[in-house]
């Protein structure tokens, strides 16, 4: 019996090893980006009814497995507060030496308020250079207002 | 005396509110982007020495504080290590909910190996939205692969 | 020289204890709800131009004090990650407790996404009761739903 | 053999997936509130006898798992001290933000104490409004006062 | 200008040991518990206008003092979760050794629910013992039970 | 196998919800008080040879089990530093608030040293009272004071 | 079925000590350094596929294992953020003792920027001592530049 | 007055950006290497009486700053367990990356034991590389095994 | 399939428990102190090949188990930084109190250096006195003084 | 105004390291053990009046810090729950890897109970050596068992 979406995670990573399944073929399969379609396998989103048969068949997942993929999970992919893994701690040492920064800036431009994390989509592209390739991610948020009541 | 390089920033940030100066003015005044420059005058980037001298004139600084704006600064500008104010959690949030997912995608194209957050660049705008105006932020980064040896 | 919001939050606390200034004659001075008024008194909240000028008055705060209060602060107003104050804890508490409950009747009444923290407000009422009166507090959150992409 | 409550709560959550059975008709089969009846179901409050019967029916569960559900839990239903979960984190983001307008307002209205999170009940209902639907909650706590002796 | 509660609890403390004042003789003073007295004069506790007057011509205070004696401070004495100090590190023991059996023994007694921290009282005393004197301390809270809605 | 004192303790919890025993009726069989009782079943003590075998006849446990509790524990019955449970934190917040004062009243009355957490015992009463019935607990340890050497 | 890199390593480790083979053996299987070779066996590096089929064979690892090995891990080897295990410690002592000191020799060398830790090789060696032996570690890593934009 | 080292450090560091001294020039002073130079400056080693009066000239101050340089310091040098600053992070993710693997190797070479951090040296060059150049550290520590007894 | 020094510990202190076994007899059988052979069968050190087998033969180990005895394991016996058990507690508060009184002692008699944790012995006794025996224990390590380099 | 015994623990550290007075001197000046007097003037035990006179005389305190001498104070005297200095550090570690083993040795001559940390003594001597001198500590603490009640 299944008690947690994570449990579901599990078997989507271990099925993809073993079946050598690519995320950009998963993103195609149900026709969104690779971005959310990768999130979501990986425990963060929520699929529909249709998204999560597809991704059970393609992952060879049990019915109930399929029923857990529609319910909105506990969110939150990473096992400690500051990261261990290199690629990922970059992410993080970008939020502490421009956390202050970004919200300098946004603050400059949109007055109070925060650059959304729900209304937001992210796009991730290779860029060729000379001097070695370069990893170009467009992030992209509603500005949410704070305002006075 | 000054001690290190967090009080040369308190002292701007005195005196950027005290004098109503903009960051983006700032940048124009050096002529770099205004995303290196509010970094580097919040204590997270060094200056040459030209620079320096016309952040120290901009801000009435001392020659002290000019010379220790030419200093490579200890880095990381967030008070906790997870960061309590909104706009810059949403960020911390970012990484928690995709942080997997980036790697995934980056791994995916790349193979094993991180996007450098030391050649690296930032770029936040304003994207017009009739529902609502959008934050819209590109990261750039070289890809740094594994050797073995 | 004032170096962060904080400082100006400690200028107006000190002066309310001083002059024996109430939170809700403050609100009613700017015209404004009491839980806005006190939160952004405590540095939570940016002031547009008059509104700072009425606390500068009320406080007597000096020019620079009255420039920090229309700038955007770095928020958080708790001195620990698990406070210690029991009135504050009994909030966590019902963070702890509840967290999951409030996350799936949310889920079940509106589909994933969040309650707002942003387009936000708060109403906090005394509730008469024969058996000793009790607090009354209303909150209300925007809903905001992941979307795919 | 069963030795926590926990291991009941995830039974009943694994049921209620597999069954899918909503929380609001949970609620109308033992006749209490929603919100009381989540958050008993997830492991923070006790059943009385016939309540327990009721809702061992509904997910199927054993006689031992029913024991369990009678009585008093260890309570506290997060696995970390500042949750990950991005809906969850906007409550304790509001603690953060507001902690300290909460507690100067209840004290100039009602003195020294606290709103209790035992004696409390808690009540989430959906606003229609065109801008966005919003999500109010109503929650209230008996004033307990220190006293003197 | 005094911004917080804690200088004041300095000041009486520093006060105190100049003065070599007893806290019973405080206590006597106010016509309160020593033990209450003591909390309240550490900064726990609110005192009434006639009782901070006392307090502030005990231990030498100005108005501005006397005023924030009044004010329902933070409370919370310790500096770090675990207490360092071994005298009041024996008491966080016993809660981490016998908490659990605290727990079980009042769900036993009273069913779920909770001994009050706020209508509580606390009585420290001396027991004459041929083996070595003894501290007998005597706690009571009120017991407030949740309630179903 | 059995490897630790913890896997014996959720046999006897486990087993105690099945059987439906009380914790008063397991000290009435071993003759001792219902807090020490709860206290060693709970993994915190350690029974000699005759009460294991009692404690073994009640819960039916294994012979290697009654031989674990004969054996000193690794102690400590919380999941963390600072507890979760609304009862037994409220433990942990009359610590917090009220131990300062513990410690000024204990040296006020003994000079330095602590009172023992070994040398201990402690009682749990019901006190009835019209206003709601109260938990009455007292705690009774030994002082031990520092010398000189 | 395998849902991590970990039970890979997990798989290595046991297999190492019940079969009795050296790093310096399985270095010599794959032709790379011995440093490498452990860091990828102990779950850091990724493996291509001739060299994954080697380290299959010698461990005796199911074509799962080896498909895991080829995937980039999540990295990080060590259970606690301050290591707990003495040899491994003393190098967390020298990033402590000597961490301002590396920092402010390189900058002094290089400017501002870091010592990568990706394009990045390690050489450990004995060395001879008639007062004993020592253990002498080269590491060497390409001086990356912040940039300004 | 001076009541700890890190004062003596703070002003050491103050003077040397303030006259522009390098530490290369220090080490030349005393005749030491840079590194172990810079590390007693920035407060982890002892200076003997000679050594400490030349730094004590080079830096201008005073009899008793000269005297703390005397005295063997409380060590560590970063303000946080991990660290944030990028470069100095980079070595603490080596030991997060290459702990175990360092371990192994030490361990498979000198049976069990540590290697020294006292009995220990270091040795930072810059090595030319058309690629880019290149920080090359030698670490050297005596291995000290554990032993029998 | 073992996969950590950690089963084997497991497995020793489970046999011990259920055979009667005592760590005098252990060590006698080995011809080490009881504080060495106490340490190593929980972990801590690690056994030649004679060792292991006759630890093997008394514990009833695998040959896996043996194999693992001689390995250098991962050291560090307690579950969490601060322990919670009493017996342990008060030694990490004998560090607490008495770690400055230590290091200046130290200082004093041999200038700046450590005592070595690895070069090292321990003697546990009980001394017989009126008032209630005692524990005395021994520490004797090597001093390593700091070198200038 | 003196608020805290740390503020006298500073003035002593501080007048010690200008007059150039050793702990031993200190000790035998009150005709005590030079680890007591030690760790009371770094502010962990309480003197009595005569001691603290000759203190005050010793390093020239006031009368105010005299008075202080004789409270007793809130005791704990590192920096971090883990300390940083390697020296401290060493100690620690014996409590980490030995830890477990000081407990089972304990317990298997004594029973279930604890060595006092308050009925306790400690002796630091110079151990002559060839191999190098080492440093001998001697900690003798009284038994204190677990009773039952």
């Amino acid at each position: 019996m299944i008690s947690s979406r994570e449990q579901v995670t599990q078997q989507i990573v271990a099925s993809k090893v073993k079946k050598g399944i690519k995320w950009s073929e998963v993103a195609k399969a149900i026709g969104l980006s690779k971005e959310w379609t990768t999130a979501a396998c990986l425990g963060q989103m929520t699929f529909d009814k249709q998204q999560a048969e597809i991704i059970g068949d393609l992952f060879e997942l049990s019915d109930e497995a399929v029923a857990w993929l529609q319910i909105a999970p506990y969110k939150g992919s990473l096992p400690t507060a500051v990261p261990s893994d290199p690629l990922i701690y970059r992410w993080y040492e970008v939020v502490s030496v421009y956390g202050s920064t970004i919200k300098e800036l946004i603050h400059e431009e949109f007055g109070d308020g925060i650059m959304s994390a729900i209304d937001f989509s992210m796009n991730i592209q290779r860029e060729a250079d000379p001097k070695g390739d370069r990893v170009n991610i467009v992030l992209s948020g509603k500005f949410l207002p704070y305002k006075t009541y």
